[in-house]
């Protein structure tokens, strides 16, 4: 972790800096040549990334049937149980407090106008294999999907080396009451979702995190008229700690973001130089107990602390670099909290890790990051629904918006438009309709 | 406009092909020079682009200045005035009651959430020039983008040939309170916004439409971490016509969508032939009388009137189609418009063509086209705003979620994550903190 001192605004830039996406072009071309083979072959293409790429002989089906579904719950300690149900409750109650409600509004005398929340017909649920089983992605996509009522979710994740899904994915998605679970992983898996397969329904959006081919899979969905949840890179956090921090607890939660991966970036800005190197101190003491310490350890190669001089220096330059988790790790949290315009999630005072917020607060951690936090919201019941508009006119409706609208078609050149009001204005006046 | 008589299912498909949009590789090319010139030479560049494409010598500087401004009003005639007026009230009125409400929700005891809007910092609108001045766009951008309370708002649009901004649109932009205005178009334009020049302030987010070198630019955009406000295609229009809809008034609304270009969309569905014939006869009676007749007459070589047998199939196909507008023009559209799914703006009855919506109902014109009404929502206030979610844990909330974060942290492997809670725990265990 290296602490750099008072820097000047111009030096700014190059510490708000993220590394390079190198979108390494053999990824896009491998995702394209999958998406071309899956088209082509469908199910066949999928069976047969399942034995190369997760080493599972899918022999009986993609999909997750009823038994494998009704043997899950028996295999998850009861603890993690009453865990997963307890966060799920949380994040449900956060999550409901979104429903939005449909409004008339009459903008002139017989002008009605209204917005529905209808939900995407088709979603496509995508968590992760690999080291883990990401079940909290899991709820955290899965609470959003069947609040807002879509009609359709899809769940692909890859399968262990046995064939089966991890037993905890599949009792988070029986607790979702999520049905259509297909074995799938990596960009054959977006790819499938995208085009649809027999075993695998094609949707209208795609959610998730995932590697590299992942990420690129889903880029290239968007070519397909599919939407995504947002552009994806690697996890990143931004601490504000002042002197009334405990580096202890600053430190570990440097280290719970440096353990996600090794590109996770890691800032710390303090208005207290001896805050910066405690907490330092601190960060290289806990790593060591650590089971990723590796792994943390590289993302702290590209770590910063540093010292600025007031609370809205600090401020200021967390709002420049957008993060995706911001810590205010300060005595007066709210206060500061009021000055932060770009950020995913933000976790005010000394005892609201973002581990909490991760895992079972309520709120999403499916946030932007790479500072799209700039112009993106995280994931909520939102990315979930679209609003359509509607409208009604009565006779006095059009008799009063009419005009207006005949003045400014012809202006904008476009007399048809003006002639579909210019018609029913007539009827009216002549009595018809 | 040809008459299809109950197709088919399996021959829907083709009926619901959108003409394919072909983004010319040139196109992208040439997108990708102006890109790099803008970059390269800034406001030099877009001098030269103003002079090349615009026919205009902007010595003056490229920026809207007062005078400019100040003169504006007085060449834009009384009654036009007025329905920009009444447009911008109505239009406001809708938009202000999407105003979300800040809701704090306590998850768990102790344990505090929620979500606050905040605007965009800083936003690109984007209005062609070309045949028309879209100051009616200007308004659908303008209105939210200021209700938002975006700090800063930046206003491209081309030059006349004179080198002055076209004096409706400078109207429309005082009334809103926009002063950063910018002579540019085109695919520089969007290039600026995206990067910055000495008189282009560069932004987060661009919106508004375009010829397809701003839409091919849009979406050169979004790889240097610039957000837009949707993917662009042709506009379109799907009318459900029953026994009781009047044809004269139906071909007035196919026609106001024809004239917008020649790769127009029109979809007519009707339950009666007779409805569809007497259409057929009206659109054609009708054309003739129309400005842009050529434009029109292009749209409509490509338009389908589709006879089907009920309304629920008619919702069906549409939901299918999943069309930018969708007109109801039967005699129970409140009953019809529940099951609409998939759809931008809906426009209910007889009375209710769609060039209210157009210009001054109140709903925003801004809407997904090209099918993307599946899985995205028209602009509204929510595309000005971020949701920033925010939470606090007293000593109460980390005792009480606290080991359901520890429990889940360690499911997934993630042991500095576990470990932020932990010490946190044990400090108010033994009474710090």
């Amino acid at each position: 972790m290296n602490i750099f001192q008072y820097p000047s605004q111009p030096e700014w830039a190059a510490l708000q800096q993220r590394a390079a996406q190198q979108q390494a072009q053999d990824v896009e071309q491998r995702v394209q040549q999958i998406f071309e083979d899956v088209r082509l072959r469908g199910d066949a293409a999928l069976l047969d990334y399942a034995r190369q790429f997760d080493g599972a002989d899918l022999a009986g089906g993609l999909r997750v049937g009823p038994e494998e579904l009704a043997a899950a719950a028996a295999q998850v300690p009861a603890e993690l149980q009453t865990a997963i149900r307890q966060a799920h409750a949380n994040i449900l109650r956060f999550h409901k407090a979104q429903v939005p409600v449909e409004e008339r509004v009459e903008t002139m005398p017989g002008v009605t106008c209204w917005r529905r929340a209808v939900p995407v017909q088709r979603v496509g649920l995508y968590i992760p294999g690999g080291s883990a089983p990401l079940f909290s992605t899991l709820l955290m996509l899965g609470v959003p999907a069947r609040l807002a009522g879509c009609p359709e979710i899809v769940l692909c994740t890859p399968p262990q080396k046995d064939g089966l899904v991890n037993p905890i994915i599949l009792f988070t998605a029986q607790l979702l009451g999520i049905t259509i679970i297909v074995k799938a992983g990596g960009a054959q898996a977006v790819a499938a979702l995208s085009g649809g397969t027999d075993s695998v329904p094609a949707v209208d959006k795609i959610f998730g995190p995932g590697n590299r081919y992942v990420t690129a899979a889903k880029q290239l969905a968007t070519r397909y008229g599919v939407a995504i949840d947002m552009p994806a890179g690697p996890s990143e956090v931004l601490v504000i700690a002042d002197e009334s921090a405990t580096p202890a607890f600053v430190a570990a939660d440097l280290l719970s973001q440096a353990e996600h991966g090794p590109d996770s970036q890691v800032i710390l800005l303090s208005d207290s130089l001896s805050m910066l190197e405690q907490t330092k101190a601190e960060v290289e003491r806990q790593l060591r107990e650590l089971p990723r310490a590796e792994v943390a350890a590289q993302a702290l190669t590209e770590s910063r602390a540093i010292l600025l001089r007031t609370p809205e220096e600090m401020l200021y330059f967390s709002n420049q670099y957008a993060p995706e988790h911001l810590i205010l790790a300060v005595k007066n949290p709210e206060q500061l909290a009021e000055g932060v315009t770009n950020a995913g999630s933000v976790f005010l005072g000394h005892l609201t890790p973002e581990a909490v917020g991760d895992y079972a607060s309520g709120t999403n951690h499916t946030l932007p990051t790479n500072g799209y936090a700039r112009n993106y919201s995280g994931v909520s019941l939102d990315s979930f629904l679209k609003k359509i508009t509607f409208q009604r006119l009565t006779p006095e409706g059009l008799l009063s918006v009419g005009p207006v609208v005949e003045t400014m078609a012809e202006a904008e050149g476009l007399r048809a438009h003006a002639r579909a009001v210019t018609l029913r204005l007539e009827a009216l006046a002549g009595g018809k309709e």
